[in-house]
């Protein structure tokens, strides 16, 4: 082949050979690659030895921000322009017992922000917004694009699961990334978050990316790097984003599992449940009103987060949104509504201490082997079982006393939750020495003094 | 999935997860991958990712012979033990102008040394054994391995492709090499050498590495990181392995294309042939009759090897192989009984000065575009075109004084090659000040005394 003739065609192995050797890619050969492949013109084979030199390489801003691009612009990108508020969403990288997307979709809502939000489902050790949407009776997370548009514009907030239209290559370098090792690339992870929400339209977007025994990204250096390249991305294609390193070296809140965590999420915006998570959801709203221009600074978004929630109006709202996503509101004034497993069980500690620290995902992959997530994609979750902790790290803790309740239905897995829970509790002599913020630092530039 | 049937079952992700984490990988999951992958077990995406990561991240040198020894055992490993001499085969890692095998192999027959060559074809702008071989009229290089035994037998030594049934997992995984960027990795190349010329069940191998403008390897830092890879790889197996780092700064010998090469052959074997050509001749020949048990050291196989050059002996084997395999042996003493091109073209100097350099790739690249070579797989070669040299580095050269003769069909494709190679000669005022030695060293143990 002459070299005149390779100019003018897309050569995947060229591609693949620059980003072997170091090179940077341009945003041209990034789009033809992510073009063809989402056309099915080059194959697997060629783009996962891709991935894997984009894992063990990297990328460049310019390279990520073109990779996003090319993925979002790979399908639908909402128009919501003839809504007139801002329009601010969040994500989470994933953690267990994170349930505030939940309480904060209604909440900025009620505040006069609109939260289009497309969410995903259960990963690994970790739970997913949809399956625990599902665990409200009826509440349908497959909307049509229309029909999104219109809980959109009737409620301020709406939430479903991505659709064939949103992001289709990464659908499909995602599923060829689980199966070849290369999930693990901040890069890749960069531009897979952000190609899908910056395709909901939004104009602001507030990152929670968790750090700590229960994430992804077990220390904080691995999570400020992905924040940082999610911030720089994101602002490249012109949205405001901040991004919160928060903790997931234990569970957040005290309920696990796709039912109990809908008890937990009406709790807050009645005022109740655990303090960490009412103290990350008002953080997060402070922040999402704060991009949203209802407030002037975030501490003043976070104080009338408090009076929405205090007001009761952020509780309406959470029930105008199930009601208008085919869900049987009543849970909200009847948990018993709720999916109910039929058995408990406690898990009591053996001896008497400080509960020292947790293996957060030890936590969640005990709610998994209940049946709350998956061990394999094909399998059902079942949104009744999970777990609720009576100890956080730091609590005193007596000989026999239980450390947590499991809900299950078959004994077998029950005793094997259980003996992971027992396991991956340090109980020592004396209180822990200090204790992991829940929020470790912001990192973005959006200007604000709290 | 459990811990206890993840270990039941060979995963292919596990074994991508390790090598792209930098962890060695144990014989069993080499084995495991290789296997598997022959047997259409897993995907090409799943071995491409590998592939890549093992391009990345290296091997470890039990990982090397257990990559090696896998693919080896992948196919049929021809037990010629029932010969009672030493098998003794060299290998070249491709140039241009190496015609080296088509000497070595009758001159160690001579000799007393059976020879059971398992040789490739051109490779971009590298020459190749078999297609040289097919330059001679009739020659049959595809023998069956009873076919090969025999003239093995008769003659000893037998020039042949290499077939179905030898190293099947080379042949794959190089398929997929070539088209996902990872043919550059030593471990990878080592492999694939070593698991083809192990299984022609042989003592001994010389190997020859090249190095210079016209090699694969560029600098002599890869080439003799890839010979010491070979030789211990070979050595781990039991073999006798020897390699030779030679120089590929210039072509090798005065001819470049299918036919031309046979003819300098022949011009060796008859005592004539350029100097450098004959050199590494009697090196290699040296070696392989020392490694083959039939001389007490190199240089007595060298001396050896040139008595069998001037008394006909060696060109005595070479006719008698080309007649057992097929071939019309009358092009020994009639060379115009070998394809001719039907036109020739100069390359002159454009000044007066002396030839300080060439670059070597380009000017095999040029025997290829007169079509001496393969730009696609599926291409035919053209046995008859090709370039003679009339000027090597160092020599002085005049204003319009032919560098070199072009042999070819196609007018266009010839002023085409001829603009390349006039590009490729850099022309100086004065003489090179050093000139880069034809044997840069010899790698491996098999004590001797020169």
């Amino acid at each position: 082949m002459t070299a005149s003739s390779a100019l003018q065609t897309f050569r995947a192995i060229d591609v693949i050979r620059k980003k072997r050797d170091g090179i940077e890619l341009s945003q041209a050969e990034i789009e033809g690659l992510v073009n063809s492949y989402t056309a099915g013109e080059i194959p697997d084979y060629q783009v996962s030895a891709w991935l894997m030199a984009v894992v063990l390489k990297g990328m460049s801003r310019p390279e990520t921000a073109a990779l996003t691009d090319a993925m979002l612009h790979s399908g639908e990108v909402l128009d919501l322009s003839s809504l007139p508020l801002r329009k601010v969403d969040k994500h989470s990288t994933g953690g267990v017992g994170d349930k505030t997307s939940l309480v904060l979709a209604p909440l900025a809502a009620a505040a006069g922000v609109a939260v289009p939000m497309i969410s995903g489902r259960g990963l690994g050790h970790t739970g997913g917004t949809l399956d625990k949407l599902e665990a409200i009776p009826g509440f349908n997370v497959n909307l049509s694009v229309a029909e999104f548009r219109r809980v959109l514009e009737v409620c301020g907030c709406a939430m479903i699961g991505q659709t064939a239209e949103i992001a289709p290559a990464d659908r499909k370098l995602y599923a060829l990334r689980d199966v070849t090792g290369t999930v693990e690339s901040p890069y890749l992870i960069c531009a897979s978050i952000m190609s899908k929400k910056l395709a909901e339209g939004i104009d602001a977007l507030v990152l929670d990316v968790k750090t700590g025994s229960g994430a992804f990204m077990k220390n904080e250096k691995d999570a400020a790097f992905l924040a940082q390249l999610m911030v720089e991305t994101g602002e490249r294609m012109g949205k405001q984003v901040i991004a919160l390193i928060t903790d997931m070296d234990q569970p957040l809140g005290n309920m696990i599992g796709n039912a109990l965590e809908i008890v937990e999420v009406v709790d807050v915006l009645r005022s109740g449940g655990p303090a960490d998570l009412r103290e990350l959801c008002l953080e997060m709203a402070g922040w999402m009103q704060y991009l949203g221009g209802v407030a002037k600074t975030v501490s003043e978004g976070k104080q009338q987060s408090a009076q929405l929630i205090s007001s009761g109006k952020a509780l309406e709202k959470f029930r105008q949104m199930v009601e208008l996503q085919g869900g049987d509101c009543r849970i909200v004034d009847d948990a018993k509504r709720l999916p109910q497993a039929p058995h408990t069980m406690q898990v009591t500690s053996s001896r008497a201490g400080w509960l020292n620290a947790m293996q957060c995902e030890q936590i969640g992959t005990a709610c998994v082997i209940l049946g709350g997530g998956r061990e394999r994609k094909e399998d059902l979750v079942d949104p009744a079982v999970g777990i609720v902790l009576h100890k956080k790290v730091g609590d005193r803790i007596d000989a026999r006393e239980p450390i947590a309740t499991l809900y299950y239905k078959a004994e077998a897995k029950a005793a094997r939750a259980r003996q992971l829970i027992a396991a991956s509790c340090e109980i020592t002599d004396s209180a822990p020495s200090s204790k992991r913020p829940l929020i470790h630092r912001v990192i973005g530039k959006p200007a604000e003094n709290n």
